[in-house]
């Protein structure tokens, strides 16, 4: 059986990798005939070399020469839509439609549409220009930046296609994308995608290349190594942690999304207006996708009452009715039944579901579980693990009180919601719940990236104002996006001031006034 | 003799610490009458509390409220502005003109007015509406900051009064002030008047507190602390680097300043065309406040030839000519001098001075090195450490290779600047620079913050187009300057992005369509 080749400078070559690696389809727990690499320290030292050498030619590169790029990328990908979605579908078990072909794919053709777009307005750099002092800044590319993608968007948020390769290449770093394990097949018709549209658009050899896997002492060594100006990780915490331990000895921005459980505050007005779209919506979006979403609601706090426990006999009755899925890998089904067992544990009562599923897939049991505001803060590290699958702990605070002491325990987020009555219900002579509203908010706001409003957080739009970050352990800086643009891409660069550099010198983003300066 | 009392929630209490310290006038070697406290935990978890219940307040507050505060305290400074002179100079040696009383003080309350002006101005906050998908997002204060100033400016950096507090303050942030050991009475100075100025505009009572020292073990536990939301430090790369660690370890954003040489390429056409102008800028910038600047130019390159002989023969002249004078500190002394011999033990010859002078006052030789190139090549990490005082280190590249060799192996730097010659020098038929520039200024933009032409680094206006940032170890984080409105606000803030929050429930910033959108 052979081996197919990593991409490093512009060319397949074979990896100096001894080991290697094959891909299994979750939903049959069969393995596809085709091996990967792991690449040894020398394929790194290579895609590093032609790298730091890419960026040399990049740097003088404009921008619309990687907007040319992103957007001849774009059309390649989706040259090749059916081998995508069915090869996708094939690593990963989701659905072929409409998840990878109607959702997913168009996504990540929009994404590197839309950062080329970012790309080629320099509105995105900050620019401003202080003609008295003579004084010109703006963000300018890091560097080599070195793209780890998840399990879980084979498409959007891909190593090599998804939206920090895009911010990246938007903002003239080239980039190495690394391959998720799980779906290597995908990302070997990324790799070749880029390659052609790189030889349309002329962009330099080493700014797109592809490594299918490396040992994780040799993903740390890239990341400290001086050609390396910045990288960004997509998924476990352990793993971001590791590699945000060394980017940050070395001073290297990093940007990495490493879980969460998405706190949802469901206030007691809300389900007396709306119980049967609340309940729906919080099954749903729980279970969507087997739950395997970065913004899936994990963890939910209600407040004690009849209400809340006809809610929780009626999310129960469906979580038992759903029908269940492969989940992206049998790892995954076994840390989604440890995770359930820790909750346990740590004192949460299992309501529905909690064990794997028999049978060729790798699959797990709708879950939910219970806890007491009381026992929650006896025990708050624990209880607040993700447990990345279709499992959601409910969190029940005695009141208003206790769900404020319950939020002030939390750790950094990606998004946090809260379903209140409306207006209208109010004046229909209903109490509400802005009195709750506005005593948790601001707290929970505080430890958020997103802020919801009586909806659940899957479902991240590529937006302008979009917000795909958050509050430590959430991402490593609560300052960036991961999805947005302009503004993820002001995740790879530094700011930079020409102080009495001569007009000609200048980049060009700096040397005629703008209409807008700060 | 009595101690000082430290500001904590509003009010000047006794510290809890054991021990203390006083201060000494490094002109005549004599202490002050005062003693000072080192802060027991007791102190800072007092601090730490009132902060955080101080933001609480700010939360709810306009930025109107902050800026009002903030231009009552430059008034308030401004009031007392011949103390303030008096009691600098005595802690500092610096002179009080025109340093003291004629550049930093108004510097430092026009910082602090500059603040209050970015404050009220929405646009820093990078708000973005989308209207279509609901989504809102600007960024927000992150919370209780540790502010921590450096010994060399008592005014413009002061822990409690400078540009990071201007900054944190002015974002909604409440501001745990270190003062420098070496001027205690002067930041003693400021916290009185701002605590006139914060009762004067109602703000909470733990906004601004004031601790004049700490061990170091409280000071990273501070940083440690879940109540503190980010630090910002100006100083010594070790102390930097022990703080960043804890910051980094816990995700928190921490902004530090910590040391530069601040690389000037003078290359030989810049001398044939402008000797005496880049001789007299050298020298004077070098020497200035006896080399005690973030951004003095520590590390000269250039091109062996007659000219660079003939420069290094003028600058020997002028540094031995030049006077001297009492630096910050003794350990300032002492730490200026083990600089120098660390560069002659790495194998740079010294040319002048070199030496501690004699006498009560705390003060050294202008001192000047030399090193070859390829010598400074065998041993880079060596002869790039800073020297902190009136020390340059002259760089005598080989050719313009070996210039760039050098620049390749530079850590990163608050600025890096290049003298050339002119387009009319050109025209009147030298060769010129520009071959050279071409090839070493982009690879020195890479490495720096602020990029010159034809000028030496210090000087750094406060501009909204300036960077006083850097790539590590400069500083923590290449997105980010200390110096210049907005932009500095931005270091203390989180991006927060609301998904369909009720209208009267945003913040006032993201409420109504603004004129311009990302």
């Amino acid at each position: 059986m052979s081996r197919e080749p990593i991409l490093i400078s512009g060319g397949w070559r074979e990896s100096r990798g001894a080991d290697d690696f094959i891909a299994t389809n979750p939903a049959t727990g069969k393995s596809f005939g085709v091996r990967f690499p792991v690449s040894s320290w020398e394929d790194c030292d290579a895609a590093l070399a032609a790298a730091e050498e890419a960026f040399r030619g990049m740097r003088e590169m404009p921008a619309e020469a990687f907007a040319a790029f992103l957007t001849a990328y774009a059309a390649e990908i989706e040259r090749r839509t059916d081998a995508f979605v069915e090869t996708a579908h094939q690593e990963t078990a989701l659905a072929k439609t409409p998840r990878l072909k109607d959702v997913e794919l168009p996504r990540t053709t929009d994404q590197l549409r839309k950062a080329a777009s970012a790309a080629v307005d320099p509105a995105w750099r900050l620019p401003v220009i202080d003609t008295e002092a003579n004084l010109r800044s703006c963000l300018e590319p890091l560097g080599p930046c070195l793209v780890i993608g998840p399990n879980n968007f084979p498409f959007a948020y891909n190593g090599l296609a998804g939206g920090d390769f895009a911010a990246a290449i938007a903002g003239g770093n080239p980039v190495i994308g690394k391959a998720h394990p799980l779906h290597p097949n995908t990302t070997r018709l990324f790799a070749e995608a880029a390659l052609a549209a790189s030889e349309q658009t002329g962009m330099p050899s080493g700014a797109v290349q592809l490594l299918y896997h490396m040992a994780p002492e040799n993903g740390l060594k890239m990341v400290a190594d001086p050609r390396l100006a910045a990288a960004a990780f997509t998924g476990s915490r352990r793993t971001g942690l590791s590699l945000m331990e060394v980017a940050d000895r070395h001073g290297k921005p990093i940007f990495l999304e490493m879980s969460s459980i998405n706190p949802v505050v469901i206030l007691p007005g809300a389900l007396r207006e709306n119980m049967e779209k609340v309940v729906k919506e919080f099954v749903s979006s729980c279970l969507l996708a087997c739950g395997q979403f970065c913004t899936s609601p994990g963890f939910v706090i209600l407040l004690e009452g009849d209400q809340t426990d006809a809610y929780l006999a009626e999310i129960q009755r469906r979580f038992v009715e759903a029908p269940t899925g492969a989940l992206l890998s049998f790892d995954v089904r076994d840390n989604a039944v440890k995770g359930i067992q820790a909750w346990r544990e740590a004192g949460a009562e299992l309501l529905v579901g909690g064990s794997a599923l028999q049978g060729p897939a790798a699959a797990v049991e709708n879950t939910l579980l219970r806890v007491s505001g009381a026992k929650y803060l006896e025990n708050a590290d624990a209880l607040q693990q993700e447990c990345f699958g279709p499992a959601s702990l409910q969190v029940i605070a005695k009141d208003v009180d206790e769900a404020l002491a319950i939020i002030r325990t939390l750790d950094g987020q990606l998004t946090g919601g809260v379903y209140s009555a409306t207006e209208s219900f109010r004046r229909r002579g209903d109490d509400g719940d802005e009195d709750a509203y506005r005593l948790l908010a601001p707290e929970l706001a505080q430890r958020v990236g997103r802020l919801l409003n009586d909806k659940m957080p899957p479902g991240v739009a590529v937006s302008p104002a979009q917000n795909h970050g958050g509050p430590f352990p959430a991402t490593g800086h609560p300052h960036f996006t991961a999805v947005g643009f302009p503004a993820s891409l002001r995740r790879f660069t530094k700011l930079t001031c020409y102080d009495h550099v001569r007009p000609e010198r200048l980049p060009a983003t700096l040397r005629d006034p703008l209409p807008c300066t700060e």
